[in-house]
């Protein structure tokens, strides 16, 4: 299938196509990566603006179980939902957490919904552009929300709210002690917090909880792209559906919010520009793992190890005789 | 004072001497930056090999206080003493607040020691060279041991962790709930955790607080640079003066443990590599900063947030046109 026929395909909605796209996006071959870039040109522009809406949330909070309630209750209401998710452990373990579809079956066979597992084997960086641009590819397919998921490791949390316009955190309900667990860094990130398992045994501790965390939000500073009353806490229950409709009314209601006031597009230009920067970067940092620079630099290294040469010595040196400064 | 008699009268020991040479390695005049190289070029391999020792911990948990009474016990043993400060604070307000003499004016009218406060406005790059320099100057100028004063944020603690052959954490008795608010991050870093404020009515206190804390080592993984039982807990009083000798008996212990096995060695090995590759990065991206890519970067950067470009196409272009890849 030549681009072309891939790009129509994918501006109508195909998610045979819009999969296949995405492991276009994924590859890291250089034939691959200039069809990737000349499909993400020609599909510029196109498609609706979907919510991104960024979730993370520690293993065992019920991730992916409210995902699947959540994205059914939203293809119930006839929006069209993707799934994508951005793995830090699966470039170690080589094997993908998120996003797997038998965890989520009824949202996999639901028609109106797409789910993507993290790709494996690669790098946090690479993950960023590659998690982007299926996110473009959503778009261009005509999805109404675009869900992306991971897990609470710092950087990859950072990483997801750069490339959402809402970010939620997933909670379990927990002991007034175990509230500090959450660290200030994604609280001040997160625009709603969500704790699930508010049923059963849990009810009384996940209202205790999320009444802690309402206390603890309203310490922090009001950020002027919220409107009165964000950040906020919800309880919800992903097993008994509980709670969902409420949580999605908070979501429009900050997005729409947000669009009125103009964040919502500063937001993304935000973003876009934050993105433009690490990609100039890393890839400027790439020269060094390339010859002759990463010959020179492990010489230079060996040197310094040594105590021939001071680091901010060797520094000037290969700076100067390789890196043309 | 020309670059040969200033290096002369540090190898005599003059703190005058060292005190100018550490005002030559913190300015940013590039006049003074191929003065201050050609004095640690000069210096390079003289003076003796000083035990540097980091020491973090929060505000209000008793740094000054310890460092006046653990620095004049040193003293008293006949050590020359050196005490510099690494203050991430001081970047942004301007002043400083660690290494402050009249905060240790006991120390600071002894002989045997040299107090230097952290320098102001500077970037944290920047301090972590100026450091390290300073230190070297320190160990030209014949100290025993070199204190690295900083406070409990993240970055500062990593630095100073990566140019110390020890690094101490000082802390506050606490109620066990709060014990998580030490980083675990941080706590691996450490080689002895210092319970201060073992006295009066904290003492009691403290002490569980500091078997709390062995507990929760026990729990970490032994390093291989660490013999049995480190990294360790102990209680400390800097007011009353209690445990300091033990707390240095400890320091020697490990010290003189991982001298024999030869982790001291790789250790400052492994540092001076890490410091190069870190100036190599920063210098790399130090480009971005000046003329013509910076201007380059902003045009391009209006482009991206204005949809026109995409962040990775706009990045590729940058690369192709200004920084030759």
């Amino acid at each position: 299938m030549d681009i072309q026929e891939l790009s129509e395909r994918i501006l109508a909605g195909e998610r045979r196509a819009l999969a296949r796209a995405i492991t276009l996006v994924e590859s890291q071959r250089e034939d691959h990566r200039v069809q990737a870039a000349g499909l993400l040109e020609r599909l510029r522009g196109h498609g609706r603006e979907a919510l991104r809406i960024g979730l993370s949330g520690t293993p065992g909070v019920g991730k992916s179980t409210f995902i699947e309630a959540f994205g059914c209750m939203l293809t119930g209401l006839g929006m069209k939902v993707a799934v994508l998710a951005v793995d830090p452990s699966s470039a170690r373990s080589g094997g993908s957490i998120l996003g797997d579809k038998t965890r989520m079956e009824r949202l996999a066979r639901d028609p109106g919904a797409f789910i993507r597992p993290s790709p494996s084997q690669s790098q946090l960086g690479g993950v960023a552009r590659r998690t982007r641009e299926a996110i473009d590819l959503c778009e261009a397919a005509g999805f109404d929300v675009v869900l992306i998921e991971t897990v609470g490791v710092g950087q990859s949390e950072t990483m997801v709210a750069e490339m959402s316009d809402l970010f939620l955190l997933l909670l379990a309900p927990a002991g007034g002690d175990e509230l500090q667990g959450v660290k200030r860094g994604i609280m001040e990130m997160a625009d709603i917090l969500l704790v699930n398992k508010a049923d059963g045994d849990l009810k009384t501790t996940a209202m205790r909880t999320c009444a802690d965390y309402a206390g603890a939000l309203r310490l922090l500073r009001k950020r002027p792209q919220d409107p009165e009353g964000f950040p906020k806490a919800l309880t919800v229950s992903a097993i008994e559906e509980n709670g969902l409709e409420k949580a999605w009314e908070e979501m429009q209601a900050l997005a729409q919010w947000r669009r009125a006031q103009g964040h919502f597009t500063a937001r993304r230009a935000a973003q876009a520009r934050y993105w433009f920067e690490a990609e100039v970067r890393e890839a400027l940092l790439a020269r060094l793992k390339r010859e002759p620079v990463k010959g020179a630099m492990t010489a230079l290294a060996g040197q310094v190890e040594n105590g021939d040469l001071s680091a901010t010595a060797a520094a000037d040196q290969l700076m100067r005789e390789y890196l043309m400064v």
